[in-house]
C-alpha cells in the first residue's frame, strides 16, 4: 500500500470502535497490534469489561460518552479513526450526534488531520446521506463487510470474521483520498478484500444477495409447521439459517432498503412462478431445464 | 436391540447395496465390520472398481447383474437385506425388475427367509405403491434417512454421515416384524435413529422441510443476477446452497410429490405475502412481530 502524502499509517493511529458486538469485536481482534491504540465504545458496561479483561481493547469508554458540554471525547483520545460498528439506525442516530456540541470532536491533535469515520452497516444510501451532513471536521466514508454468522455479541467475535471478505466501500463525493487510504489500509489489516461502489449499486446488490435471502428463509420458518422439527435435516438447516437473525439487527435494514427489496422479490417471485408452472404442467423437461439453469447460476453466483 | 425370534443378526448376515453414490458408499461404509459381507451393485465401473480397492465394499457386482434367465444374482451371493441406494426413478425401475425372471431373487440360503428390501428414496408413497406389488419372496420396508450433502458421488461418501440423523421407515401392511427389526439394527449400526410413520405422513412432512427449502434455493439462484458474484456472502449462499443440487437427482422428487409440494408453496406465499405487505405498508411494528415469529419457529424447528 503507497502511503499518502500526509503519510497516514494505521500502525501509528487511534482507532476507536462504537459497537463491540460480532462485528466491532471481531474487527478489533483483527486489528489487535495492527494500530497503537484501540478504544472501544458500547452502551452495555459488561461488553466493555468483557472487552477490556479479554485485552481486546486498550481503552473503554461508555456510549454516548460522558464530558462536559464543549469538551470532545474523541479529543481526548486523539482518535484518528472512527468505526461505527451498529445497526444502521444506531449508526443514524450516531452520525446525528456527532456533530452537536457535548460530542463535538477535536482535530486528531498528532495529525491535525479531521476524524475519518467508517461505518460498517448493512445499507448505505442513508448512512451516506447523514454522513454527508456532518461538519468538515470529519472526513466519512461509507463502507460493508459482506461477512457475519448468526450467533452475534462480543462473545461469538472471531480474529478471522474478515479474513478474504469482501469489503464494500461507498465514498461520497466529499471523501478524501486520505479516508479512503485509511480505509484500505484498514481492510488490508483484518485480512479483507475492498470493493469500491456507490451507495446505490451496493443497495440495489445487497437487496439480492443479503436481505431477500433473510426474508425468504424467514417465510420459510414462519409457513413451516412447528411438529414437522423431527424430520429438519442439513437442507432445511442451511435455507432458513438466516431466519435466526435477531428482528432488531434486521429491522432497520430492510425499512432502508424498502424499494430495491421490493423489485427483488418481484424478481423472485417470477422465477418462482416459472418453476411452479413448469411443476404443475407436469412437464418435466421444462421443470428440468429451469433446475438446471438455477444450478448453473449458483455455481457460477458462489464458485469464487 | 432384542434380537426377533428367527434371530437376524446383522453380524452374520450378507448386504446388498444398490448404488455406491453419496448415500450407498456412505452406508457402506459406516457399515464396515458390522456385517459379515457387503456386496456393492453400480450400473458405473469405475464406482465399482473405486469401491473394491478402496474396501469399501467385499464383493462388487454390475447392475442390473449379468445372468442367465432363471438364475439369480442374488441367490450366488445369499443376500439378506438389498439396500436400495438410488434416485427415485432408479428405485421404481428397480423395484419393477426385480421380480422379472432374471431377476428373480432367492429365497436366502442361509435363513429360509424372503430377502429384506429396504430402499433411501427421498419420497416414499410410489415407492412403497411399486414395493407392495413385490412377490412374496421380498419383504420390502420403505425407508429415508434425512442426511447428505451437496456434493455427491462414492469420493464424497462419509462414514459419519449419518450418524444422529432421523431416519424415516416406513412399513408396508405386508412389512414383517423381522424387516422392520433388520431396518432398525442396520439404523442403530450406522448411529441413525428411527423414526416410524405412513408414507403419507412423510410426503406431507418432507414436501416442507426438504423439496420447499430446495425450490426456494432453485428460485433465488435463478433471479439473481450473475454480475452480483463479487458480493455474495455466508447468507446467500447458505439459503441458495440447495440450488446446488443436480437436477437429475431432484425432478423425480418433485415430480413424485407434485400434491404436497404445491401445498406448501401456497402455505409459503401466504408468509411471504404477509411479510412483504408489513414491508410495504412501512408498518415496522407488524414487520418485527412477523420477523419474531419466524425466528422463534425457526429455533423450535432446528433447536435440536
Amino acid at each position: 500500500m503507497v502511503a499518502m502524502e500526509d503519510g497516514f499509517s494505521l500502525e501509528q493511529s487511534t482507532v476507536g470502535i462504537v459497537g463491540l458486538g460480532l462485528m466491532g469485536g471481531s474487527l478489533a481482534l483483527a486489528l489487535k497490534g495492527k494500530c497503537a491504540r484501540l478504544i472501544g465504545f458500547d452502551t452495555h458496561p459488561p461488553t466493555l469489561e468483557l472487552a477490556l479483561s479479554k485485552r481486546i481493547i486498550d481503552h473503554a469508554s461508555a456510549f454516548p460518552p460522558a464530558g462536559r458540554v464543549g469538551q470532545s471525547p474523541y479529543r481526548d483520545h486523539n482518535i484518528d479513526l472512527l468505526i461505527l460498528a451498529a445497526p444502521v439506525p444506531a449508526i443514524l442516530d450516531i452520525l446525528h450526534q456527532l456533530p452537536t456540541a457535548n460530542y463535538q470532536p477535536a482535530l486528531s491533535v498528532a495529525e491535525g488531520s479531521p476524524i475519518t469515520i467508517l461505518d460498517l452497516g448493512s445499507t448505505k444510501r442513508e448512512i451516506v446521506k447523514a454522513m454527508s451532513n456532518l461538519p468538515a471536521n470529519f472526513d466519512p466514508i461509507g463502507g460493508h463487510p459482506i461477512c457475519g454468522k448468526e450467533k452475534l455479541g462480543l462473545e461469538n467475535a472471531d480474529p478471522n470474521l474478515y479474513r478474504g471478505a469482501p469489503f464494500v466501500l461507498t465514498p461520497l463525493a466529499r471523501t478524501t483520498p486520505r479516508a479512503l487510504d485509511i480505509a484500505k489500509q484498514l481492510i488490508a489489516a483484518v485480512g479483507a478484500r475492498p470493493v469500491e461502489m456507490t451507495a446505490e449499486e451496493h443497495d440495489r446488490i445487497l437487496a439480492f444477495t443479503s436481505h431477500l435471502p433473510f426474508l425468504l428463509s424467514s417465510a420459510l420458518a414462519l409457513s413451516t409447521p412447528q411438529e414437522f422439527a423431527p424430520l429438519i435435516g442439513p437442507g432445511f438447516r442451511s435455507t432458513s439459517r438466516l431466519a435466526g437473525t435477531p428482528a432488531h439487527m434486521m429491522l432497520g435494514v430492510l425499512q432502508s432498503n424498502r424499494d430495491n427489496l421490493l423489485s427483488a422479490l418481484q424478481s423472485f417471485r417470477r422465477s418462482l412462478d416459472e418453476i411452479e408452472t413448469a411443476l404443475q404442467m407436469e412437464s418435466p423437461s421444462q421443470l428440468e431445464l429451469l433446475l438446471e439453469a438455477s444450478r448453473s447460476s449458483y455455481h457460477s453466483l458462489t464458485d469464487h
